[in-house]
């Protein structure tokens, strides 16, 4: 984003937000803050941007400009050496836990009540800069604001990076923070497989990562008073109300079914059409009615990965796999949607006669985030205009979520302009990401240094 | 075909088939027919048996039951090395040319008016047994059933094992032949790279074939008088006739159409569905219409391969890459069907808001194989009976079809009674395989030995 934005470093120290960087000077420190670090902190939207440079070359493709920086491979390893490299900069006590989730800890890291934020560094394929790392670099960003604001924690404070949470090597999102809150078991989790074959162990001691000790981590999650993560929104909300932040109120249901079209191989040349078992053809008529029943029900409804055997030119398909990815505000939308499109499936497939299985691969219910600190958050934020902090719901799944069964959870979101997401395209403007920063700072001086 | 087929090591030695097996002992035998081959000489079933056995193990894959024997792999290896002892075990004079095509020569390879038949040894992904290899087996099944009637080639014979006739590895089908009758330049050729990069000729080299001089071979198909391919059917039109064997009309025209639907990446699960530009509908809207407007025609169309980028299941395609491969029995019909699909993904692009690129990747006209030797070859094979010999058309391609602009070239087909090809389930009774061996050693013997 250096390129992009030449505003950003001739920006005045303090560029409209005299109430936070008009702060008095660093003073009291707590113990762990790096006195080093200390004596050169940067101005808020200089510490962002300096991390963020130091972190977009990582795992990008070159072809694509997306990202590419799957769990356990050599891109997440640069990008968790940048992660330890940050807390050691500053200062913080680093560890990994036994998922191989990354923690810095300002404070004692045994601590009790301790208020936590951060996000994953991993990408989907081809993904953008900023779903996932921007929750992690507005993390540090906002130690590095609590610093110059002189801000001293009473509670432990750590930043996290949890491990795999895009779920692109081996299928199932949020790896690092299902195992931790004991939402994936470790037998599950040791049959995770890659597309090579590869297990979630061997990945991961590939990677120089002792895979011993994975599984739920009670002690660790006890340990945590607060979870706040802050994410670049993924849709428009923020865009069309005007806000350069919003606060969660819940993430949707949301499940992933996939569907297996089972037909006959045969001759594209030759084979008469009355002869043929076409899966292709069941498959495009889902595809089109996933499409009619989530427009009818108001909810989101996609295939947007196949696979198909054998895949030739001049074969008819004996196999056709698609995945279904479908969320709604409610429960009761999310049956109503799914069943319809399993139904109209179920009859393109007999039409063809085509074999049909349905498994559902994955499943998350509603997560309302909790009230009582979702309107801590917004009294936080509040700047005392007549406008108060958006509170909005969201379609995608977060490690907050799965934290929210078992710690009080809140999420930040950035405003996009475009709503683009999982893409290169994805784009937040630095401006906003800074405000980001300082209300996230808002927010970790009030749990924690109060 | 062993196991499943008891009868066939149990059949009297003249079978219903006196006028072949009744024939005279081998007396007058052609230079370079070896002694010792011919003083074992099998009956036909046992002989294409034998043969058959040989040759079901190689490249088969576990799991699928189907074959990839895949140009230049070691699959392909394994079938060459098979094709060359066959030729030394008949003392058959055996080379490869510059386009690494196998040949074994009854007579003088140098000689000119020759007879050749043949066909390719390999796959399309988890391919079936017959395609190809049905051909090849037969072709030397027919020339030991010529030993036994102590038929004298007067003409040159050959027994051809065309290379990567399927194009599963390089996307063009037919590279052999199409290379020796100066149909795919050397440049063209040299360009052609696997999905690993490889080029030809680096997997030609790998698998220790000279590459350096690929390309027309004028002065070999100068030297052949006619080319017969054998073929197992790939539809069912024999078996609808109740005719165990029939002959070649004409290849349909045929063509390979790749259709580029550019969207826009994006989060599956917070994109607003009217936000959205997901080339997964266009192409579904395709691939229906590509159906019924085949349907409407009387011709095939089929998408059988796609590719999607990024291929996530919570991310909405930026690309989905489908190929149409459609074939109809005229131009006029095939023009027809390809441009009212391309006119139907184009307006279902626009309504997404996707782009559209359609490129002819490939395109063979109609083949009408040559009428004189048609008629010959209906001639050779009429019992006498009432009913002639059965002449259907194709939609398949064949190097028959490529040696068919050069060369007077027919083919012989073998009833397929499910008609399914290009799949682990292609079949063929043994009983109708060793009728084609017949019909195929009656038509080498009216051609080339009188």
């Amino acid at each position: 984003m250096r390129d992009g934005h030449p505003a950003v470093d001739g920006r005045p120290a303090t560029d409209g937000h005299p109430a936070v960087d008009g702060h008095p000077a660093v003073d009291g420190r707590p113990a762990g803050w790096s006195g080093a670090a200390a004596g050169a902190v940067p101005r808020t939207g200089a510490s962002f941007h300096d991390m963020w440079a130091d972190l977009r070359g990582i795992g990008r493709d070159a072809a694509s400009g997306g990202y590419r920086r799957y769990a356990w491979t050599g891109a997440d390893a640069d990008c968790r050496t940048w992660f330890q490299e940050q807390a050691e900069a500053r200062g913080l006590a680093y560890e990994t836990d036994r998922n191989g989730n990354q923690w810095a800890w300002l404070g004692d890291p045994r601590g009790t009540d301790a208020v936590v934020t951060g996000s994953h560094l991993d990408s989907v394929p081809d993904g953008g800069a900023f779903d996932g790392p921007l929750g992690v670099v507005s993390s540090f960003a906002a130690v590095d604001e609590l610093l110059r604001r002189g801000a001293v924690p009473t509670r432990p404070l750590a930043v996290v990076n949890f491990g795999d949470e895009e779920g692109a090597r081996f299928g199932l999102a949020c790896v690092g923070s299902r195992l931790t809150a004991g939402q994936l078991t470790r037998e599950a989790a040791h049959a995770l497989r890659d597309g090579d074959g590869t297990s979630l162990p061997e990945a991961m001691e590939a990677a120089g990562y002792d895979p011993s000790a994975i599984g739920p981590d009670p002690e660790r999650l006890a340990r945590i008073g607060a979870f706040v993560e802050l994410h670049v929104e993924q849709g428009r909300a923020l865009d069309l109300s005007g806000d350069p932040v919003g606060i969660a109120s819940a993430i949707w249901p949301h499940g992933r079914w996939r569907y297996d079209f089972r037909g006959e191989a045969n001759h594209a040349g030759t084979t008469r059409l009355a002869d043929r078992r076409d899966p292709m053809l069941s498959y495009a008529e889902t595809v089109l009615a996933a499409r009619r029943e989530a427009e009818l029900a108001g909810a989101v409804a996609t295939f947007g990965k196949i696979a198909v055997e054998p895949n030739g030119v001049n074969a008819i398909p004996s196999l056709v796999r698609g995945w279904l990815d479908s969320r709604a505000a409610d429960q009761a939308t999310l049956d109503t949607v799914t069943a319809a499109v399993e139904a109209a499936a179920r009859e393109a497939a007999d039409r063809q006669g085509v074999d049909l299985a349905v498994v559902r691969e994955s499943f998350t219910p509603v997560v309302e985030f909790a009230h009582a600190l979702r309107d801590e958050l917004a009294e936080l934020l509040d700047r005392g205009g007549d406008r108060p902090v958006p509170v909005l719901g969201t379609g995608a799944g977060h490690d907050a979520g799965i934290l929210s069964a078992s710690v009080p959870t809140a999420m930040l979101f950035v405003r996009n302009p475009t709503g683009v997401s999982h893409s290169p395209a994805e784009f937040a403007a630095e401006d906003d990401c800074v405000a980001g920063v300082r209300a996230l700072a808002d927010v970790l001086e009030g749990l924690a240094c109060r």
